[in-house]
């Protein structure tokens, strides 16, 4: 790691680019618009998806697989997915060596073909909530490309959830944003903000959609996750029914719900600095490095030993111990800087001699702390959930740096620029469309949390009942 | 579940499927040759990633994730695999509305795409070993397809390493195929049969191939899980090069191997029974399922009291409380059989009254139980231990009645209608493919473990130094 990273002042896109690179999160592949996930980013994925796993199964959903391929009749079936996904299909035309009957369509999202499975498994009302989700590949092909945020090829969960009435299938829409945003703003130190999605925003085929909408370090927003209420559109073209209680065929009202690979990219860019990653302990691979540090053959006897030591004492902590020979101290330090690891922990013959560690935060450059060993296994937890809630408190301090309240479109269209605009909106189109035309920012969401009271659209001056989050978005 | 499966000595097929369909474990899916694995197949699946991913970490080994699409180009590479692989293939050949330059292919395997990019990370021996995985699905076009054993899509992992020596390669190989070994016996309960292909039926583009075969209970084999020594061939076409120590550039030296959901399959078809499925506890989604049982409003206020007591003793057990109303004892009992729990908990007013409980083994028809509510948090694990390995023991004495070592060729013929056969082989292709032709079965594999001395080959009668294991297969 020689190399240095772009300074984000500088180029952010190059930023970006260069920290997943060098960092070895992820890599271009040689298949266009499609990326490589390294084991380091990979690690943090699998981090990511312990997170949400463990979330969806304790509000009672259960996993499970359905197939890569679907039939594009299956698509075709309701009017605005197609409408919304067919300019991003990957199609196969041939199996087996011969041309297929029907073209097969990668999944670019499982509402369709899932439908096709419950129509068949669901009878009767007591086969309702159907709770799932799963974890998988999804293909939508994309012109540009960038690294996790946006590729031909993702890897993310869709929960996909079957429901007798329409308010169960709302209160679980409501539920999994709140899902998102407990687990964005608690594992990931990302705050979000949580609202509904504008007409022309939303979710091709869906009723309702809902998003986790964070600002990134360049002023920019990212969904990160979105939660739809699909009311009973997919069920009435695929004939999802059940037998209510009152022994009628009904509709099953509908849920589906993801989150991918994407939020590594919000990792990156809402925390990241000019020296590279900085990662929330929660969700990193390796939260603390132990380097020892020696000249002579005694010395590295010395520090080995109470190295292996602090190994044992820390072992609820993912620790790594870097004992790689040719390799001095300060590249050491340097490169687990890069990889944004939480804590360093250093240990030299003075340290040993003294009984104590040197600590340096990865999240205030600089900071060295000598410590004793002995509570060392209660300090380095405490120490990692200190970074945490400084990693969140540091973002949140940005995003209000970053978020203005302008009261005419003039302030809009300069809010925009640097980050969130608060601002009432009519709910018409007209106005949303004249916002992004000129300002290249578009409507993040309608956050559920509202101001008091009415005011005037930002837009148009029509009384308004609801403030709008506008942002450039990627 | 008021169902019943096809007893297996009346229609060994149809019971495997009605097993694998009524006990919910996967289901046909509206593609041609997919499946659905549905929640409790893939709970099933879950387990068997956990118990081989912690094996993998522990041998070093790290998760990454390359590319579903491939370059039709780069399979076409490695002249024997792209003979092997090329009847198989899925090809796309439309994306974003626009037809592709280059078809590109849904992955049948990852070694062509992993070795592009393994050419542009390893540099030195110092980059040396990589030791990758990655968990994914694959496509492969089959014409005949059957639920997890054979299906056009399925979920595996598929290990890929690079190494600086022939001997480090090779090591690997052996080692991961004592994982799977490992994994098999100690997780699945299933005794296999570790050994090397023949050339013939090798993994195209390999040196050497390895698996592990077990027995199915209508005496055919299955190939559970292979590992393959690569030697340099891909290597050489992808040119993925090292500087070795006496600073030579030097091809890598590669392994992969793999393992599938056709494993469950195998857990279905070794352990299971004319009432359904039997699970080995590791793997259970449910190890205990606790059934309640009242009559009074009074007797279910009390059971329900006991049965929250067993919940809070039985922590680390996979306990699932069955307090479904609207369905008798006998119904869930005959329920959980079928879905192959391995401990049913009855827990009536008599139990309660008596401070006890009755427990049913699943691998024991007909045995039942009291044991006191004290202990119980040490008794279930324990018996969970003692099914765990009676299913094991079970397993190897099947096999061992159908096993046989014939010493003549129409000995041969005959043995392999039942199970498997050991017998001399000379090595050539020729004797191979006559018992293929004659008697539908092949080898198997050329076990590790080999008995002592020569002998002369089953089919030609020349001299022999190796024994093969002839079975029909899946």
């Amino acid at each position: 790691m020689a190399q240095k990273v772009t300074p984000r002042s500088k180029d952010y896109s190059r930023w970006y680019t260069d920290v997943v690179r060098m960092a070895e999160l992820a890599d271009y592949a040689p298949v266009r618009g499609c990326m490589v996930i390294r084991p380091y980013g990979y690690a943090l994925w699998e981090n990511i998806q312990q997170g949400l796993d463990r979330r969806f199964k304790a509000t009672g959903h259960q996993n499970a697989y359905f197939p890569l391929f679907i039939p594009l009749s299956f698509i075709q079936k309701e009017a605005e997915h197609v409408e919304g996904f067919a300019p991003q299909l990957a199609v196969v035309t041939h199996g087996g060596g011969e041309k297929l009957e029907e073209p097969l369509v990668v999944r670019p999202t499982s509402e369709t073909i899932i439908n096709s499975m419950l129509a068949q498994w669901i009878r009767s009302y007591r086969d309702l909530p159907m709770l799932l989700n799963q974890w998988c590949n999804v293909v939508r092909w994309e012109k540009r490309t960038r690294l996790f945020l946006r590729t031909t090829e993702f890897l993310w969960q869709e929960g996909h959830t079957a429901h007798a009435t329409e308010q169960e299938a709302r209160e679980e829409t409501m539920r999994m944003l709140e899902v998102y945003r407990d687990f964005a703003e608690t594992d990931a130190a990302i705050p979000v903000i949580s609202g509904r999605k504008s007409e022309s925003e939303k979710f091709a085929g869906t009723v309702d959609s809902y998003s986790i909408e964070a600002l990134m370090g360049n002023g920019w927003a990212l969904q990160a996750g979105t939660s739809h209420f699909l009311g009973q559109n997919f069920a009435r073209v695929f004939g999802t029914q059940f037998l209510n209680e009152r022994n009628e065929q009904e509709f099953v009202w509908q849920t589906s719900w993801g989150l991918s690979t994407r939020m590594v990219g919000a990792v990156v860019m809402v925390h990241g600095d000019d020296q590279g990653l900085v990662l929330p302990p929660r969700l990193a691979p390796i939260q603390a490095v132990l380097v020892p540090i020696w000249k002579s053959e005694e010395e590295r006897a010395q520090v080995m030993e109470i190295a292996q030591g602090i190994q044992n004492l820390l072992e609820g902590v993912r620790l790594r111990l870097d004992d790689r020979e040719g390799y001095t101290p300060g590249w050491k330090f340097n490169d687990w800087e890069m990889r944004g690891v939480p804590l360093r922990i250093e240990l030299g013959p003075r340290d040993a001699a003294a009984g104590q560690v040197t600590l340096a935060r990865r999240d205030q450059k600089g900071s060295k702390e000598a410590v004793p060993l002995a509570g060392l296994d209660e300090q380095v937890p405490a120490l990692l959930k200190e970074i945490q809630q400084n990693l969140f408190d540091r973002a949140a301090h940005f995003r209000e740096e970053h978020t203005q309240y302008p009261e005419d479109y003039a302030g809009l269209a300069q809010a925009v620029e640097t980050g969130f605009a608060w601002a009432w909106w009519c709910g018409s189109a007209e106005c949303e469309a004249r916002v992004k035309d000129e300002t290249k920012a578009t409507i993040r969401n309608v956050p559920l949390e509202q101001p008091a009271g009415r005011g005037h659209c930002i837009v148009c001056g029509e009384e308004a009942h609801e403030q709008a989050v506008f942002a450039r978005a990627y």
